[in-house]
Formats: structure tokens, sequence, C-alpha cells
């Protein structure tokens, strides 16, 4: 990396026990499954195998994040690296859909209706009623985020209006002053990322699809000019992954 | 816990690859064994069934205390806590004896010679020479620390000048703040804070024996004084456990 240039490694975190059963996830704060820990793994070794290695991690409240970020961290041999964890970069909060079943929902409202929850940028899923055992001003783990700053819902703008200002106030920064980043999060988390790092129009990051598990690599100009992406891994692989996620909500 | 006392949680990490190996470590980077890890669960587990909860969590910079720490909060599912890790809590580095078998060290040299190398207030165990595969100066975990702060061996006054103004200057202003603390660290550096809190003497530090993976519950007043002091689970095992760290150092 020359001096005139700035890397980022962004990964999502890789399928959790709800990707697993098709649910709705958002905020609930499910573990991964053999699948998602061997995925992080995969993801590990492969940014092992290129030589990166990093100065600082990022990663949100949620814990299949947390641990997607410490598996890569131990096939790195990096457990010391600093480690932040902050709700701001937790997945689009699905309301009222967390916990429904991702097939019944779009056979019930159809494939079309779904994408525009799954996908929408500015159109809000059902928020939750307060108080509801799903809704964050309830649980711990937000127990120490101002009130107002929490969600009963999220569309992808929502989402972008917490991560972004995040990652420019606390991430850049950092990026700025040379360290090297790895950003552990999730499919919406990162796609409000993207979205801003590849200038994106609503439509355009409504079909960006990232595949879980693969690290993927920016190389920015100190402008934040995108010179160069690429993930890490396996092609085809990659290929596979980006095409499975795309079909997830969609009715079997 | 009212608001006139402070409360402070520290654990020692479970059984490593050396100890079961009965190698001097240091700061020598293995893992935890099954066994360690199961200590620590048991550890997250006793800590969640008293209703245990924390605010901030502070680890060293090696993996079998961080992994400690990731297996209670797992426990404890409170792995979205904020954990910092420094150097200033690692083992006390015991110089050119790691990698040494403790009973051979206890048949050339006697117990008390190991005794006095593994609890002497300020003897120094024989220095690494520099460059070193083990001299930390090499080693990437450190690159970060200013090399004149880096040892090349320790006794545990060295320790204690590490450990506790790091103490001092970082955890006690969070726990005046009313934060809830939890350590995970190593038998010297919890040894280093234990002299300080409880005002031992040189000779009394020797003879205590902190217990793997079992969390000991510090009360303090505001001045920094002892309330109460308990160990966390099955009062049988762990004393058990303390005569087991105790005999580590004699020749089988």
């Amino acid at each position: 990396m020359s001096q005139d240039t700035m890397q980022l490694v962004i990964v999502r975190h890789g399928e959790s026990e709800w990707n697993k059963l098709n649910l709705f996830t958002g905020w609930t704060d499910v573990d991964l499954t053999d699948t998602g820990r061997a995925e992080a793994a995969a993801g590990g070794r492969a940014l092992k195998a290129e030589g990166f290695d990093f100065d600082v991690c990022y990663t949100s409240q949620l814990k299949r994040a947390i641990h997607t970020l410490n598996i890569i961290l131990a096939e790195l041999d990096r457990e010391w690296l600093p480690v932040i964890k902050s709700w701001k970069l937790n997945e689009r909060h699905y309301g009222a859909l967390q916990g429904l079943n991702k097939a019944d929902a779009a056979a019930e409202h159809g494939n079309e209706q779904v994408k525009i929850w799954r996908r929408s940028f500015d159109v809000q899923p059902p928020a939750l009623e307060a108080g509801d055992e799903r809704d964050p001003h309830t649980q711990e783990m937000y127990r120490d985020i101002p009130s107002d700053e929490l969600p009963y819902t999220e569309c992808l703008k929502d989402c972008i209006a917490r991560a972004w200002p995040y990652f420019e106030d606390n991430i850049l920064p950092e990026m700025r002053a040379g360290k090297r980043v790895l950003i552990a999060a999730h499919g919406n988390s990162l796609r409000s990322l993207v979205m801003k790092f590849e200038k994106l129009t609503p439509e355009e990051i409504l079909e960006v699809n990232i595949p879980t598990g693969v690290p993927c690599v920016y190389t920015f100009d100190k402008n934040m000019n995108v010179l160069d992406k690429r993930y890490i891994g396996d092609a085809d692989a990659i290929a596979a992954k980006i095409d499975a996620v795309a079909n997830q909500g969609k009715a079997k």
C-alpha cells in the first residue's frame, strides 16, 4: 500500500442460525452455524495466504459479526488487535418482520414485496410496538445507547444514516492516519458503506449482493475515490455465494 | 452494590497448552487446552448463576487470557461489552526461562530456586539475548509499543511496575465512574494487583496462589480499602485448584 492510498477490508458474517432457517433476523442476536464458522475461518485463511495484516478492527454488537471477526483474528494469529464494537454497524433493524420466515413472507406477499422489504431504500418494514420483546429499548445490549437513537424499524436509508456517519467519524480518521482497518459486519450495514464508497444510486445498491465470509478489499485514494475493489478467495466459490444471497428472498 | 462501594471481578486464565506441559510460559502466546476452555466456561456460568453483570472488560494481549474472556462473555451473553487489551496485563516475562520444563528446572536447581524464579519479588530470571525469537522487540504483537518499555525478563516487582500504574490510570477511573469491571489475565499480573489491593508484603504475596478460571470478586470502599473478597464457585473445587497451583513448581 503506497502512502497515497488507503486500504480497507470488509467482511460479511457467515451463515447464522436464522439465515439457515430463512428467517428475517435484523437485530436478533443469533449465533453462527458451523457452516458460518467455517466460512469465517476460510475468509481468515484467505487473508493470511495473501499476507494481509491490520491495525484495528471494527464490528457490530451482534455476536454473529463478533464471532466472525474473532475467528478471522484467530486464523491471522492477531487476537491481540484492538476491536471496537458499535451498534452503528448492526444489521438493518427489520422491525416487526424479525422472526418471520422469508419464504412464507414471499408466498403471502409476493417476491417483489419481500424484495422491497429486504432491499428498499426508503420503505421501512412495519415498526415494532414499544415494549415488544424485540424492541431494542428493552434489551440489555443497548442500555447505554440514548433512547431516541434506537430504532423500532429501519429501511436501508435509516441504516446508512447511522452507519455512514459512524464510518466517517470513527473509521475514516484511522484510515487517514495510515491504519489498516478490518470491518466485520452485516449485509445491510456493509451495503450502506459500499453505496457511499462506490457512489451508487438507490437502484444500484439494491442489486449489490455481498457474499458471506468473503473478505472484500477496497483501495482508495486520499479523497476516498475507489481505485480498486476485489474479493479475496476462490473466484468460482465467490460467484456461487453472491448468487445464493440474491436468491434468499425468493419463494421456494 | 451500593454507591459507596466499587466492585471488581478478576479471573486467571484456565489451563494452557504449556501449563499442561509444565513449561515456563511467560509471554509465549500459547492457547488454552480443552480443560482451560472448560474452566473458563465454568467461571462464566458461576458468574451468571450469581447474576453478575459488567460494563467494561480488560485483558492482556495473550490469547489464553483473551480466549478465557471471550468464553466467559459468551456464557454471560455479553459478547457486545467493550474489551480493552493491553500488554500491561500480560503475564510476567520469564526471560530465558521461557520454554523450560518446570520439573526439569526444579530437579536441576532445586525447588527453592525454582520457587524464587517463579515467585521472587525482585530477582529477575536470566534475561533474553536481544534478537532471540522470544524477544518481544522482534514480535509483531508488540510492534506499536515503545521499544524501551518492552522487557527482556521480569521479576514480580517489574510486573507490578507496569500492571499497577495501568490499573490506576485506566481501570480505576472506570470503577470510580461506577463501571462494573471484569479483568481476565494471568497469575502474576493479577498477583501484582492483589498485592496492592490487599497491601501485602513481598513475603506475603509469594504465598498467594490464584486459582485458574475461578472469578474472584473484590468489593472496595471509595478509598480502595478491601471490604470483601470472595471466589465465585464451589468452595471445595476452588481449594483443590489453589493447592494444584501451589504444587506446580515442585519436582515430580
